[in-house]
């Protein structure tokens, strides 16, 4: 065990901060995923991040950061700056705020040493750099790289220092720097947590109706839009398991009953996964036939593997000739009710389904904008219709968004909800 | 001009920094996007990003990162946490660090109010609270969501306080926070850049061309990977904005000599808005005949405003049977060659292109996996066709990546990249 006794425990709340560090991240040339991937891996440990942090590639900026860290955590994971190059100075930064000097680390050196000579590459001297590692360290090896790791504590924090690269930095948190946190640290609580991915209702419709809930304290209620959806993550946290689970799943029961029409899935599905499974259960097939969407809905049904055993068909009659043409449309009920409209959108509906010989058709017509727009029919009217063997359904939303995209997305989305609904026999979106 | 001279400038050498408040980030369940584009927004107008900070939604994790980023920088932009709801609670740490009460801004409750008018749903209580913001804050005004952001100023830094959801920060980014940064902040160094977008070329290839070329000292090129395209990123800084120009469009013009071919565009531009306008300019149209692609192609063409002045038609012919149907192709050639084939990509584009009466069609069929993938045409293997009065075109493609989504986001962009080269009369891409 690395840490010892040395940390001074319990004098702080807080678990795990996260650094950063890179010109690449503070200068937006490249997101920090490396963040988010160690925090997920972390909680589902049961160790919480209070902070992340990037900064770019300077001596003064790295121990501030390293500073402000151990000032709000237990555990600090750097990642980054490890590189043989000029510009990599997270071991100079480490040194001076440690207080201690660079050494040649010999394991450090033979595992390069190993690597270069493995994939059959010169060693050029400012490897030998990476080897450079501060004093009273302990070598944290990478397998997959030529940067190793390090670890190091003070009387406030135990450091674990780890490559910037993706793959060696998870690679490294997972063999080498989980196994060193110290056990007193590690499932001190149990947090579990379920997502109900909704669509049909805004933020505060969902948050309205949940707050007449009462949930049991150790339970926590959050929201999260994922444009057009909003995903309610229930999260409990507690020292015991069999009491996390009963609680997640009362208040998952509790807002099925309340908005259970509303949730799609409370597994890591999209719609368009739920609907294809529903399809296939049922041996059920499907066509689409697609203006305002213009492909949208047919791509996210495509997008699933296997979706060619149910999907039948695509038509993305944009135009009015196409309409006219490839479904059959009267050219007379375009004339006179133009093409955004019911009837429309229930001819493409049933002229698709009987085209592509298909248990049920879905379509969509209307004005994404940004021209178009009329008083009466402004940008966002979409119609959709489904027509199935209990006959044709059809409905004019208002998608008054101010992006063509979000329309377009909307009209998609309640689309594929129409198709949820009908197969699962539940009332029609509104 | 908000901030005055009230802002102690002058004390510190760093500029800007960044907190992104939410669960959501900490606990890795969302990838902090929202910094990584307010940086490179920031540092093309010549502003320097020092710190990125996330924090969960907790009152005390949030007023110590408004000190800490307060300490670092003169400019503080925080995103997220203004939601309507309980864990929401940025407006609060809010006032409790610049020790003011809330108060409920008509202006804001305006806005609010309108918005939800606009598009003709309810607002509810605890929308109302998004109008409560910090006293002696200035309101900013957010036209796509319902949470207004706000500007509030202390003697240390400047903190401009946005909406988390990436569509609202970027767009009051841009609109309210950009106009309101003090004069002296901006512009102290140059930075220019110019960003290549290109398709067809690996990141290494790309670097071993530009490797033959001599940039000057203050010229830096960047790799992006944005798949499935490669941007390359020509950065000049200087404080003579004359060479900066002169530096920047010599590089460029290196660089087209290079790998011209493989550059759609140095404008932010997606490549289905290039091909929209040339096709405009052209006064061609098109028809899009997609089996492996599934609609992808079209509904990148359809994001496009004013799309339906070129484009006729989109079939998506995901099945055998449909293919025969609506495209008629000949059952026998299908059997024969089976429907992933240059025959049948062939005979797709032809037919689409006649079908529809468009002077260009592109064809897509292959095999996006997991399943279907036999010894000689492997998951990954693609056939595209392009049609138009010259005559048919096609190419087998390998798209040999380890996802579904991965071979299809590859097969739809060759095939708008396709239409692209034929257009402009370049050599059809290998």
């Amino acid at each position: 065990m690395l840490a010892g006794g040395k940390i001074g425990y319990g004098w702080i709340a807080v678990a795990l901060a996260i650094i950063s560090i890179g010109d690449e991240i503070t200068t937006g040339s490249i997101v920090d995923t490396n963040s988010a991937w160690i925090s997920d891996f972390m909680i589902s440990k049961g160790i919480e991040t209070m902070l992340h942090l990037s900064v770019p590639d300077n001596l003064t900026k790295i121990t501030g950061a390293l500073r402000t860290a151990q000032n709000r955590a237990r555990i600090v994971i750097v990642s980054g700056g490890l590189g043989p190059t000029e510009d990599d100075m997270t071991t100079q930064a480490a040194c001076r705020f440690f207080r201690v000097e660079p050494v040649l680390n010999q394991e450090a050196l033979q595992a390069i040493e190993d690597r270069f000579r493995a994939i059959d590459r010169e060693m050029t001297e400012n490897n030998r750099k990476q080897a450079m590692i501060p004093e009273g360290a302990e070598v944290l090896q990478n397998p997959i790289g030529t940067a190793p790791g390090y670890a190091l504590a003070n009387k406030k924090a135990l450091f674990f220092f780890v490559p910037g690269v993706p793959a060696e930095c998870r690679r490294m948190i997972q063999n080498q720097v989980w196994p060193k946190i110290p056990e007193m640290e590690k499932n001190k609580k149990i947090f579990r947590s379920i997502t109900l991915r909704t669509f049909g209702l805004t933020e505060s419709q969902l948050d309205q109706y949940l707050s007449e809930i009462r949930f049991p304290t150790s339970v926590r209620i959050g929201f999260r839009a994922v444009f057009p959806e909003i995903h309610v993550k229930i999260t409990a946290s507690k020292r015991d398991e069999d009491a996390v689970e009963k609680n997640l799943a009362r208040a998952k029961l509790s807002i099925y009953q309340k908005v259970g029409d509303y949730i799609y899935t409370d597994q890591e599905l999209e719609l368009e996964e739920v609907i294809g499974e529903i399809l296939r259960a049922r041996k059920k097939t499907l066509a689409i036939a697609e203006s305002i969407t213009g492909g949208l809905i047919t791509k996210r049904i495509t997008d699933i593997p296997g979706s060619s055993d149910y999907l039948l068909a695509g038509y993305i009659t944009y135009s009015n000739q196409d309409k006219i043409k490839t479904l059959g449309v009267p050219k007379e009920l375009i004339e006179q009710k133009g093409a955004v409209s019911s009837e429309v959108a229930k001819a493409m509906a049933e002229s698709a389904r009987k085209k592509a010989g298909a248990n049920m058709a879905v379509s969509t017509t209307g004005i994404a904008g940004p021209t178009g727009g009329t008083s009466q029919k402004p940008m966002g009217t979409v119609h959709l219709a489904l027509a199935d063997e209990s006959g044709t359904w059809e409905r004019r939303f208002s998608f008054l968004r101010p992006e063509r995209r979000q329309i377009r997305e909307l009209a998609a989305e309640a689309g594929l909800e129409i198709i949820r609904r009908r197969l699962l026999g539940l009332k029609e979106p509104e």
